[in-house]
């Protein structure tokens, strides 16, 4: 709050920075909605809410510390009055690993755990990518077990049925890092000395949904020329390593079953390949217990997107039904999220290996995809606004408040208008608020105890209309009428049944 | 996330920052209930949810521009990549004025809004004081009319109500900072010359809880010296000035009406102070209509947090049972939030007069209100933890969680143990979680398609309880028991139903 007893002398420009978003009424509604139902999935799994400030110290975050000619690179970050560097979260896992390691000793373990919330990233802004968006995680800490990731993968294809995606529209799909590993010791490329080479090789892969084939074969051989021009310089790899490495990503078959064996092909004789594979293996065995082999979750080598960061098991939500793209061209919905073991990132608070696994839905992503397909999770169905009690007479206003206050009592969401306009601005006031009905008394229904009800849904109707319609009069008899004061209540909610 | 496949050489410190907090789930579960309750009377007031980003242009901001030495007091700030000065917003209500200013056209004005959501503080923490904490706001734009003030007051009645704060237990007090003005002219402090004076009585009478009316009249007076030897200096009132400020603060009478007249003596012969009553005096007639005038909203001139701030009507919503402060002693709760009129917002941008009032509920407060008081918002009832089911032979671990789906397919939460411990581990484990039961198959049971249902709560009163009990074998049975496996659901329905 400002002091703002005076007029500035000079205006400021009302102006949202770039890459960040106001969100209105049905985006709100939508939102709860939907957290509600993957709240409700998350606990029936046993995963208990846990929620940590938006601001940690920046060494806490890791990865991205404050270069102090610049220091924001991809974090907001700002010195403490101490000196110390904050920074704004950029994503819900790292203050998760600063909380259970904080909080080891008095927290139940395994911790399943689950949160939502804002991240920020600093980043140049673009169409669809935001500086401020909202993701929905769920983690498991304190588990070595593949069953902890299974887990993990069954209860996303349940929350995206719990909040309206068909089940054949949706596949989760699982792979593993150690099995890419594997392929990679297979291929030549083990040891300290090549890890700069296999992260050429990590990168390339992940661009196969972008580049194609063909293109991620040239990252993987001499390099590839963009079509800018630009160079990228290629992991340099013989021939047979590159068809091992796509004996990798394609190794999907039939079934489970069929993959596992492709991919015992394409690991060799690696032991951390077979690992993976064995993992893997673990985790299909899980599915058909319970049931998802079903075409609900599938193991499938193609998915790499994160493979450079996660330590074991990588999952990926897809959506396989059709939408229109920007250019009206039909397009795979796709990725509404994903995740993975990391067994790593606690263990940077404790000093000792914390195994843990995690998922992120994002929560745009999710909710653009529920929009697409008019789940009533996103479309809501109270499109209605409040009804509006005019002001006819000010200095009556005491006598609308208190029509206005039997209507609230009756739960009837309700206005007074406030402003300080004449009837028909009155009247537009409640059209654009799309209510139901306005409730009138000037001086003449005032000497007789009475109130106008107008329908405004009606009203619409008969302005839109022919006036030769033979049931006109009797339309517009009931598009707008008197009652008696002791009867607003019934009136009022006489007219918002005609129209739910 | 970060790359994480090696461990790290040196550990970081898992550390919160100060003045930040971690939520669990029952404070999360109790947020939620409440920030629902409070959505409901809202709406039902009219008022439609918008919400706007956590970083704004630190100019739109207003109030705390960053200093280039220290950029942070106050706020925190940092620099976009175009130089540009950012913000986490420190309330809502200075990004709903860049909202409204920048969507001016677009919105039905009376615009009615509400909003909940962290704000930031860049201030030395304290007890009970945190860097982040959480808001919900209500706000009407574009209304000069106090019927607006009026039904922002009476709304704050009803969610008191709706949280489970009795009536009685609870005041709306209703204040004008026309009055003051007026009272402050009365007493020659009139004029552009006088300013700096009448800011020194604002933040004198602010002081009057912490104070008393001694210590504020000395800060009217010549001065006043504090414990620590301090010296504050007065306002340099006359005698007859500091007794008509009193007159003022002390002015509440036993009804709405007598406490008006006082006021009208207090003011004088000010035309500002006249207006002021004249808008109290409107509003009371509003509560009247409506039936808030049994105690529930008051007008009451003794409220003057905030007076510095607004410009016409000022309210604070206050607890009046009693609880234990820190030393036990008991204290009336309280302020649990506050607001009024700030017609200059807006009008920074559009360099026009933007009349606006609103409304700021502390959440936490609330919260520990409720809690005081052993709300069921705040309390909750379900405290049970998840179903467990044990893992007693890993080379099943398939078919522990077939029953896990099988549980959860029936709506019962339940986790299957992803940790590797023993049998009695698992059992401490399920203890922790709060479980009620625990479903344990070892091969025995599994070779005759059986599975043990162990009581949790049960077992814990028969191992608190004397086993001289002549129905211990009877609970004991009830207790820990076969079922065949198909049965399995019903079991557990029956132990969950046993517990309610």
């Amino acid at each position: 709050m400002t002091d703002q007893t005076s007029p500035p002398a000079s205006t400021v420009k009302a102006r949202l920075p770039r890459g960040l978003a106001d969100r209105g009424p049905a985006e709100i509604a939508a939102t709860h909605r939907m957290s509600a139902a993957i709240r409700e999935v998350y606990e029936l799994y046993g995963f208990e809410a846990v929620e940590t400030p938006f601001i940690e110290y920046t060494e806490a975050l890791g990865k991205f510390l404050p270069d102090l000619d610049r220091p924001n690179e991809g974090v907001f970050s700002f010195q403490d009055d101490d000196e110390q560097w904050l920074s704004l979260r950029y994503d819900l896992t790292a203050p998760l690993a600063r909380y259970v390691a904080e909080n080891y000793d008095k927290l139940a373990k395994p911790y399943r755990s689950y949160r939502s919330g804002f991240v920020f990233r600093n980043e140049k802004p673009g169409p669809g990518r935001f500086r401020q968006f909202m993701q929905f995680d769920a983690d498991t800490v304190g588990s070595a077990s593949v069953a902890a990731d299974a887990e993990i993968c069954m209860m996303a294809a349940d929350t995206l049925e719990k909040v309206g995606i068909a089940r054949g529209d949706y596949v989760i799909k699982v792979n593993n890092r150690k099995v890419l590993d594997g392929v990679l010791e297979a291929a030549g490329l083990a040891g300290d000395a090549r890890a700069g080479q296999r992260l050429i090789v990590l990168r390339a892969i992940d661009k196969l949904d972008r580049l194609g084939s063909d293109g991620v074969r040239m990252l993987l051989g001499t390099g590839r020329k963009d079509e800018s021009g630009d160079f990228t310089k290629g992991a340099d790899l013989a021939a047979s390593s590159i068809e091992r490495v796509f004996a990798f990503t394609s190794a999907r078959g039939a079934t489970n079953e069929a993959t596992l064996a492709n991919l015992r092909l394409a690991v060799g004789s690696s032991e951390r390949g077979a690992e993976g594979v064995s993992e893997l293996d673990d985790m299909a065995k899980l599915f058909a217990a319970a049931g998802y082999d079903d075409g609900r979750v599938v193991i499938d080598p193609a998915v790499v997107r994160g493979l450079e960061y996660y330590t074991g098991p990588v999952y990926e939500a897809e959506l396989t039904f059709e939408v229109k793209d920007d250019n009206g061209r039909p397009m795979r919905f796709g990725s509404v999220g994903g995740g993975g073991r990391y067994d790593g990132l606690v263990a940077r608070f404790r000093g000792e290996p914390v195994p843990a696994t995690g998922f992120s839905v994002g929560v745009s992503r999710l909710l653009s995809a529920l929009q697409a397909i008019k789940s009533p999770i996103a479309v809501g169905s109270d499109s209605r606004g409040p009804v509006v009690v005019l002001v006819m007479d000010k200095a009556e206003i005491g006598r609308y408040q208190g029509f206005v206050t039997q209507l609230r009592n009756a739960g009837i969401r309700s206005e007074l208008y406030l402003g300080a306009a004449g009837m028909n601005a009155q009247l537009k006031y409640a059209d654009r608020r799309h209510s139901p009905c306005a409730v009138i008394q000037g001086s003449n229904e005032r000497d007789k105890g009475e109130v106008t009800i107008r329908d405004l849904v009606l009203g619409a109707e008969l302005a839109a209309g022919s006036k030769d319609r033979a049931d006109y009069l009797e339309l517009r008899s009931r598009a707008q009428f008197p009652v008696a004061e002791a009867d607003l209540v019934s009136a009022v909610r006489d007219v918002l049944d005609r129209h739910k």
